[in-house]
């Protein structure tokens, strides 16, 4: 028993926001019994990885360890928490388990993919446990901007383990239960050896907005709106969505949600029961005919996704709707980092069209679903865990975290991707590392973020691509010219020739006087040939390509 | 002299913040007069421009009419408005008239393109003006985040008109002239028919910060470090350099200014009597031996640039001194929209090394250089001029400047690049329309960002590309089987089959199948061939990469 240990691995979320994945084990070292929490993705960008289609946590470890894991557990229903599910359960082949909405949300991703919803398990909130391996996981309801979010309260031989999943202190969230401070209280009455905790807003220094503050001001807004109102959201958003509806309801507006993921979403909600009230909705097609000033249209596409709905309207149309001049477009929303020139694309575009943009500047429209500083102290008041162990947030996040942690006497530790904490003593100690990393999806193949593929295809864009082709005959000799193609590069350069002459001219200057060794040498002859191609384009484009040669032998 | 006309055409700036370009014309229609004001650049990113260096407005139109112009006048030394001025002052060849400090960074740019810096030419500040054609010209000192900002009053036969330049209201700018409202009352006291008018701040709706309310706060920061301080800000923002300098000397540490552009402009501004104080600094290789709390370091590379000091920094080390724990970097600038990711990449590498980051957020070390909407309003009960011509901005914010200024009672339009606007009359007035866009830089060669080069390289990022070799004899017959290189995909797929495999034998195949008709036919094979290889691609790895098909023939 001595021997046995409580151990904390994080495989995704801890040194980046986004891609969550979270394992905990406890048994003899390395054969601890293992559970997953979370098993989300991220999303792709031009700089980094132009063409993948989602990004995965690296589960290499946890697929070779699949025989200790016993579970994974969904705390709520984000992208970046359940997007994976699906794209992985293969491999892991264990029950997933969550609350009715994510789990709801959890078998689409798995029907998505053509598995089986049955392996989703939904499960009741704490006081609720499900067993696994040694541990007893209970959903502690918590809110965030998704309904039925939960912290996971995990029972252990060491003791309890409270993980907060992504939160917010709000005791009035619209949809889906308040937090619950007394609640809390008595979960954590008897000690929590570790609180495992969202780190994205410490640098939000003061305490958190309620959601229930956003809507009278949504409200005066969509009143004082001389034509149509359009308002964007995250479509997981609920209780926003519910709040713009509500409020355009109340201002003598028929609803009309936009965007196939918004109807989903809330099609979810009502089933599942977390939505027990809604406005009518109209559907686009009869949105059509009423006229513009008693009209809402609550639509996808926040974060300016082109193929969204709000993407759509800034480019002309969607489902036959127009904005038009004096129209009022909202973005009731915060654009993630990396996404700006995107909404700032579309922003401009509706301009052109004369629409109104308003957006979160000024905060009244907007509040975050996660904790801030003030509220992250808070919460550890209430938990008054032994050691605080932050989570999802990028470097600066986890560590600002732990140094408030450690300030405020609780043990603390920045335990990024990769790092397996032993949490069983009275202070968080590194026991080791696992490699971790990035996977991508890209069409239809994972691909490891290292392999080298998307950074060819970098390169690719910032070089341009020379092909030279080479034909040489049974004695090695050259037939014919060298013969080349260029893909995103300039056809002309400082001499004002075409670069595909120059280039061919130099080419089968050199194939006419290079040596029998060379033109036998497949190696050596391509490496010459990409020598002088790169060095000619250097001279006439300033640039030198990425280039592929193909050596032909007529033998 | 009735069919006379004073015109406005803004080539680039309006529309977008960036690459400023703006035609005054004065005479005949068609015939008139032209001065040119700015030139400047704006920078490529991977979404839209991989691989570009620079990106220029399109000066076609201007080019083909430059026999009508006269001179061109720079406001001042920030790269969106000067950083043009070499690549195509041999295409205009007329005469660029600039203040002092200006000009120097102007010759910079002559001498650059290996070009004479004597065609720059120095002129004083109002009351000097400088006549061109039917223009005379005058610098109006203006407060900005680069000393000797000015804007330009051009009289010409139908009135005076005033281009603001970049401005803000700083009657205690640190370095250079204050804002001084008496001068500018009487610059405008016999009328101003209009008011061209930097726009990039109109949706800020506090008044504006003088420079000299940062001084005190960073000097608290820097006493309060504990180890080492470093700082960033644009290397331009001379008066943010020296405010930073003083700070770290009153806190009693020696002073090490790092990167080029840093040193460069400093020196420009001792050199052109603009600084005639500075703290005395130490070379980077005596920093090494100054004790870390001793010392404190103003670098460049705030937007996150990976070649500039801070980037070096933050992976490890710049002229032999490293970032340790416990140190302070200071982000003494604003995040332009895009730079983003760039920048907290940068945040977390420091966070990595132990490393305290101080930005922006709390509002305490930075303020815009730029006017807000109060002190646009200001600007305009100073001025009283006729009509506000919004520019410097992308549409949204001209069409708020141009609303803001028709509710206070002044005519205005929203005139973006390509719109030839009368200001002849009472009301601007759309009189016609000119062809414009963005021209690349990449390498040594211009080429427009419609020519379809960019284009390719971002499918290629986006797509992965496929080549296929084929050799026909001389009766049209294959020779041998068709061949594929890739580059930007991945090597397997569905099959589990390497696709190069998979790609040549479905293409052999159909080479096999192949009518005499298409074999002997290039445009036909190649589009066959590459219909059935981008489908056995999307197949095998579902992704449609780019494709080249080249055929070659023994004949």
């Amino acid at each position: 028993m001595s021997s046995d240990r409580l151990i904390y691995l994080p495989l995704g979320g801890a040194g980046e926001i986004g891609m969550n994945a979270y394992v905990y084990g406890y048994g003899p070292e390395n054969e601890e019994r293992l559970i997953l929490v979370d098993l989300g993705v991220t999303f792709s960008d031009m700089d980094t990885s132009p063409g993948v289609d989602l990004i995965f946590p690296d589960l290499t470890w946890l697929i070779e360890n699949k025989d200790r894991l016993e579970a994974v557990f969904i705390t709520h229903g984000h992208e970046d928490h359940v997007g994976a599910v699906g794209h992985f359960w293969e491999k892991l082949g264990v029950p997933v388990y969550a609350r009715a909405f994510t789990a709801a949300l959890a078998r689409h991703k798995m029907t998505d993919r053509g598995l089986s919803e049955q392996d989703v398990h939904t499960v009741s909130a704490w006081p609720e446990t499900t067993k696994a391996g040694p541990f007893n996981v209970g959903f502690l309801p918590v809110s965030h901007s998704i309904p039925e979010s939960a912290a996971l309260v995990i029972d252990t031989p060491e003791g309890r383990v409270i993980h907060s999943g992504d939160f917010k202190l709000d005791e009035n969230p619209v949809v889906g239960e308040p937090f619950d401070p007394d609640l809390w209280a008595e979960v954590s009455k008897d000690g929590v050896k570790a609180l495992i905790c969202d780190s994205t807003n410490v640098f939000s220094m003061t305490p958190g907005r309620s959601e229930s503050s956003v809507g009278p001001e949504i409200e005066k807004l969509i009143v004082d709106a001389p034509y149509m109102v359009a308002a964007t959201t995250f479509a997981s958003n609920v209780a926003r969505v519910k709040t713009l509806a509500e409020a355009g309801e109340r201002a003598g507006r028929s609803i009309c949600l936009m965007g196939r993921a918004m109807r989903r979403m809330i099609e979810a909600a009502i089933q599942t029961g977390v939505l027990n009230s809604f406005p009518k909705v109209v559907s686009p097609e009869d949105a059509r005919a009423i006229p513009r000033e008693n009209l809402m249209l609550i639509v996808t596409g926040s974060q300016g996704e082109r193929r969204a709905a709000t993407a759509q309207l800034a480019r002309g149309k969607y489902n036959g709707i127009t904005m038009k001049e004096g129209d009022t477009f909202l973005f009731s929303s915060k654009t993630i980092p990396g996404n700006e020139r995107g909404v700032i694309r579309i922003m401009n575009q509706f301009s052109e069209m004369g629409v109104d943009i308003v957006d979160d500047a000024g905060g009244l429209y907007h509040v975050s679903g996660h904790a801030n500083r003030p509220d992250l102290e808070t919460l550890q008041d209430i938990v008054k865990p032994q050691m605080v162990i932050p989570n999802h947030g990028e470097h600066r996040h986890l560590r600002a975290h732990a140094k408030l942690s450690q300030e405020r006497g609780r043990a603390s530790i920045v335990a990024v991707n990769g790092t397996m904490v032993d949490l069983s003593g009275d202070d968080p100690v590194v026991c080791g590392f696992v490699e971790t990393g990035r996977t991508y999806l890209d069409g239809a193949v994972k691909i490891g973020a290292l392999d080298g593929i998307v950074r060819d295809r970098i390169r690719m864009a910032l070089n341009g691509h020379l092909v030279v082709t080479v034909i040489l005959d049974e004695d090695d000799e050259p037939l014919g010219e060298a013969w080349c193609e260029i893909k995103g590069l300039p056809e002309q350069g400082r001499s004002f020739a075409p670069l595909l002459d120059v280039l061919e001219e130099d080419l089968t200057q050199f194939l006419g006087r290079a040596s029998e060794k060379t033109l036998s040498n497949d190696d050596k002859l391509e490496e010459e040939l990409r020598r002088i191609a790169r060095n000619t384009c250097n001279d006439e484009i300033g640039k030198k390509p990425e280039v592929t040669v193909i050596v032909s032998r007529m033998s």
